[in-house]
Formats: structure tokens, C-alpha cells, sequence
């Protein structure tokens, strides 16, 4: 298994490594694999991969390695046994986690001799490799650039900043307010069906009001940067009230308002501090003030 | 003040009521207008409408009456004040509340002599009378469908059924389902703006995301309808470990994540009832089984 500028290792085959290991075979590339249980290797190695025996020397195997581990701390454990074998290797970390634990990457990285950028990948494994995927890099942008032809194989790219963690920045917020959206959209249809309306029928009307939103959310989103609250045309008071309702609305149809209750919190602690006449997006506040 | 076809009361005359008021009188429709406290009717009496010394004798003076009251509390008790003035009288309320405030209203309304249609406003108050506001109403169709010119200068209307509760139905739900996005859009600066990206930078990308996700929403509400969770592309373990990430990693930059712990709380208790594999939708379950 000699070393190739051709060849990719891809640390880690749970759904998303396999998924990328895939990607490359089907793409032709020599790719050496290694999992902790090595099992896993075993329709990738039929596939035509070549699998390794420790990390270490799958590493060895190949200058650019992808790492797709279950989290942070499995990624960190496994590189550092690894060792000394990463030095001179680019590391392409796509492991799921916040900024700060590929900051610490970067930094140990660093410090082995190799060079280090971060992933974030927004695809469902079965999406990778296919115009349904794309990932946001930071860190090392030399690394992106030389291996940009073999990366843009598994989705579309995009380049962040040479702070490993902005990546990772991207998308535990973008993922959190996915997630917030995700609980409204449970919470509404909960609520509907209680009221007689069903799932379906909601829906259409509801994604057409999220959408005529997100002029409203550019305009917070300016104001939070800003720092300015004073655009005013939603009120920290009026949200207050108009939240009050749909609670109470919530409680009268049986269906408990917890997912709303700390949003609303938010809202009552900018107005307990005098800041009821301000912007909806002061409530962005609440989040520093509790930190 | 004789009771004319072309002449409509406002009842209450808080931003909304006021914008109504506003936008009829702009039409040249003789306008009669009532308000608890008599002087937020001055600057419509300078625009040629007509105030009323009390709700009843408003409601006397028109055939259509718009209710845009405080509250549901607010609007029962000035109805029940006016009393048998409602008899023939055809009411439009478009207080905010839940369903079951609107039924009971509509019940009340039958009692005494009058047709009820209940309205949802989605607008702001700026944009009553224009193309960016639009009406949902259930109720009395005869209603709608008698003074829909009328009520087509408010906003483009939608005529949703006969139960006087499904227009606050709906609205509340979405109502839920917007606070829900907006939560998620706040969390998501603050996690953004602690992991050095600002909300401006953020945004475009989050709101391109959260479109991306409409199909999946979608999705999930035909699996709710059918009760039927077995989609599985997005099981609740898949996302149970995930936002168990964004939760860590929003400790981590010291941003709370209390808007998150009820969205994960409802995935928890389905998988610990055994349902782990199922598609996340399964989570709708969960505000069913605490009610």
C-alpha cells in the first residue's frame, strides 16, 4: 500500500465515512479505510478499498485523510493514537461537533506536523456525492485548494476562513435554528389537530408564512449586528402579548406550550429590563445575559 | 347616524381596530367607530368617521360590525354589555384568540340574533388595506359572502369553513410555528455571534437551509396525518444524538440552550417508549400523550 498523491484514507465508516469512502471508489480513487470495527470495512473492501489495520496506518497510507468519527471525542482519542503518523498529512475533519473542538484539532494538528481543515457537512449520507450535498470548509485553505477536485466529489464546497472553528460555527447555529423551527412546526401541527385541522392541511399555509418571515429575519439579523433595537415595528411588547396568546390558546387545546414557554422568556426578560418598546430581536440578548 | 348598508362600525380601536377604521374611511365608507377610552377616536373623527357613545350604539348604527378588540376576555365582556343590540347584525371579529374562544363567542352571537364570522388577521397593522395582508375567516359564509367587498378592502380573505373556530385554529398554530422559527433563528445568532460569526453573515445561509427543509416538514405532515412514522430517513436516534451535539456545543460557548431542551425532551420520550427508528415526526406524539 504504497503512498499516492491519488490515494485517500477515510478514517471512521459509520453512515457518513462509508457514504464518502463510497463516494471516492465509485469515483475510481485508491481509498484505504479504517474503522474500529473493522466489519464495518468489509462491503468497502468488496468494493475494491483497501483496509488498514490501526489508523495510524491508514494515515500513512495517503497525504489527504478524511475523518468521519461518531463525535469530537472519539476523533481526538483516535488521531492521538495515532500519533506522530499524521505529520505532513492534510486532515480533512468532517466529524460533527462545535467550533472550540476543532479549534483544539487544529491546534494539535499543528503541533504533529500536519495540516488541518474543518467540514461541515450539510447532506444525509444517502446525498453525498450528489448535487443534494455541500460542505462548508475552514482552517488550512491550502489544503482545500490542492485537494478542492477530490473534495468537490463528495458536494458542493465553499471556503469559511482560516479559523478552523467557523465551520463548525455555521452549522451548530444553523443547526440549532433548524431545530427551533423544527419544534414550531411539531408544536403547530399538534396544536391544529387539536383544533380540527389536519397535519396536512396546515402545512402549505404554515411554510408560506415561515417564508414571508425571513424579510423580518434579515432585518433582526441587522439589528442584532447593529446592536440598534430600535426598528420597533415588532415590538418586544407586542410579541409578549401576541405569545401570551398562542400559550393560552395552546393550554385551551391541551396541548402544553413547553417548546414556546423559554422563547417567551427570552422576550420577558429584554422587557423586565425597560426594553419593551424595542425590537423583537433584542430578545437576542437574553442568551449573553444568562451566559 | 341612520343604519345603512354601506355604513360598518369598528369596535375597539387599539392598532388593528384603528387600521381597519382607517382603511374604510379612505374608501369613502361612512365608518362608525367606538373605543373604551372615547379619545383614540379623535384623529378617525377628523378622517369623517363617526363616534359612538357606547359599543351598543355602534353596533346599532351598520349592518356589518368589525369586533377588533384586546383580547377574547375584552371582546365577550363588550359584547355581552351591548347585549340584544347585535340582533341582525352580521359581526366580523377579528380579536386575536384561540378557537374555543371563537366558538363560544359564535354560540353566544346565535343567542342573541346575530351571524358571527370570525377573522385571523396576517398582517401588521401597517399593512391592513394593502397587497401584503390577507384574512383567513370561518364562520357564517353568508357572512363573508354578503359583505365580501367589503371586507376584500382589509386584506385578500380566505374563507376556510363553517366551524367558527378554524380560522383561530389555524392561526394559532402557525402563530406557534413561527415563534417556534423565530427561537430558533435568536438561538442560532447567539451561538453564531459566540463562535465569531456575525448574524448578518449567518442569516442568509440559515434561511437557506430552513427552505431547504420545507419538503422534509412536508413529509412529516403527511406521516402525522397517517399516524403511520415508519419515513425513517430522519429517525428520532439520528436526531436525538444530533441535537444532543448542538446542545453541547452551545454549552460550550456559553450560550444556554434552554429554547432546545423541550424540542429534545419531545424526541426523548418517544425513543424511550421505543420508537427510535421511527421518522422524527413521531415527536408530534409527545405533546399528546402529556396532554
Amino acid at each position: 500500500m504504497s503512498t499516492t498523491p491519488d490515494r485517500v484514507a477515510v478514517i471512521g465508516l459509520g453512515n457518513l465515512g462509508h457514504a464518502l469512502a463510497e463516494t471516492f471508489l465509485r469515483q475510481g480513487i485508491p481509498t484505504t479505510v479504517w474503522n474500529r470495527d473493522a466489519a464495518k470495512a468489509d462491503a468497502l473492501v468488496a468494493a475494491g478499498a483497501t483496509a488498514a489495520a490501526t489508523a495510524a496506518e491508514a494515515i500513512e497510507s495517503s497525504e489527504l485523510v478524511l475523518v468521519a468519527l461518531l463525535d469530537a471525542t472519539v476523533a481526538r482519542q483516535v488521531l492521538t493514537t495515532a500519533g506522530d503518523a499524521v505529520a505532513g498529512r492534510a486532515l480533512v475533519n468532517v466529524t460533527s461537533g462545535g467550533p472550540e473542538d476543532a479549534r483544539e484539532l487544529a491546534t494539535w494538528a499543528a503541533e504533529h506536523g500536519a495540516r488541518y481543515l474543518h467540514g461541515a457537512v450539510y447532506a444525509v449520507p444517502q446525498t453525498i456525492g450528489t448535487a443534494g450535498s455541500s460542505i462548508s470548509y475552514s482552517g488550512a485553505q491550502d489544503v482545500h485548494r490542492r485537494w478542492q477536485p477530490k473534495l468537490d466529489l463528495l458536494g458542493k464546497g465553499t471556503f469559511l476562513g482560516a479559523d478552523a472553528g467557523l465551520a463548525s460555527g455555521y452549522d451548530v447555529a444553523i443547526l440549532a435554528g433548524m431545530y427551533g423551527m423544527i419544534g414550531g412546526f411539531l408544536h403547530a401541527t399538534a396544536m391544529a389537530s387539536a383544533a380540527g385541522v389536519r397535519a396536512t392541511e396546515l402545512t402549505p399555509m404554515l411554510l408560506s408564512w415561515l417564508a414571508d418571515s425571513f424579510p423580518a429575519l434579515t432585518t433582526f439579523a441587522e439589528e442584532i449586528d447593529r446592536g440598534g433595537y430600535t426598528g420597533g415595528e415588532s415590538s418586544l411588547a407586542m410579541n409578549q402579548a401576541g405569545l401570551s396568546t398562542i400559550i393560552r390558546a395552546s393550554r385551551a387545546l391541551d396541548v402544553p406550550p413547553d417548546t414556546l414557554l423559554p422563547i417567551k422568556d427570552l422576550i420577558d426578560r429584554q422587557i423586565a429590563a425597560g426594553h419593551g418598546a424595542a425590537s423583537l430581536s433584542r430578545a437576542v440578548e437574553s442568551f449573553r445575559s444568562a451566559a
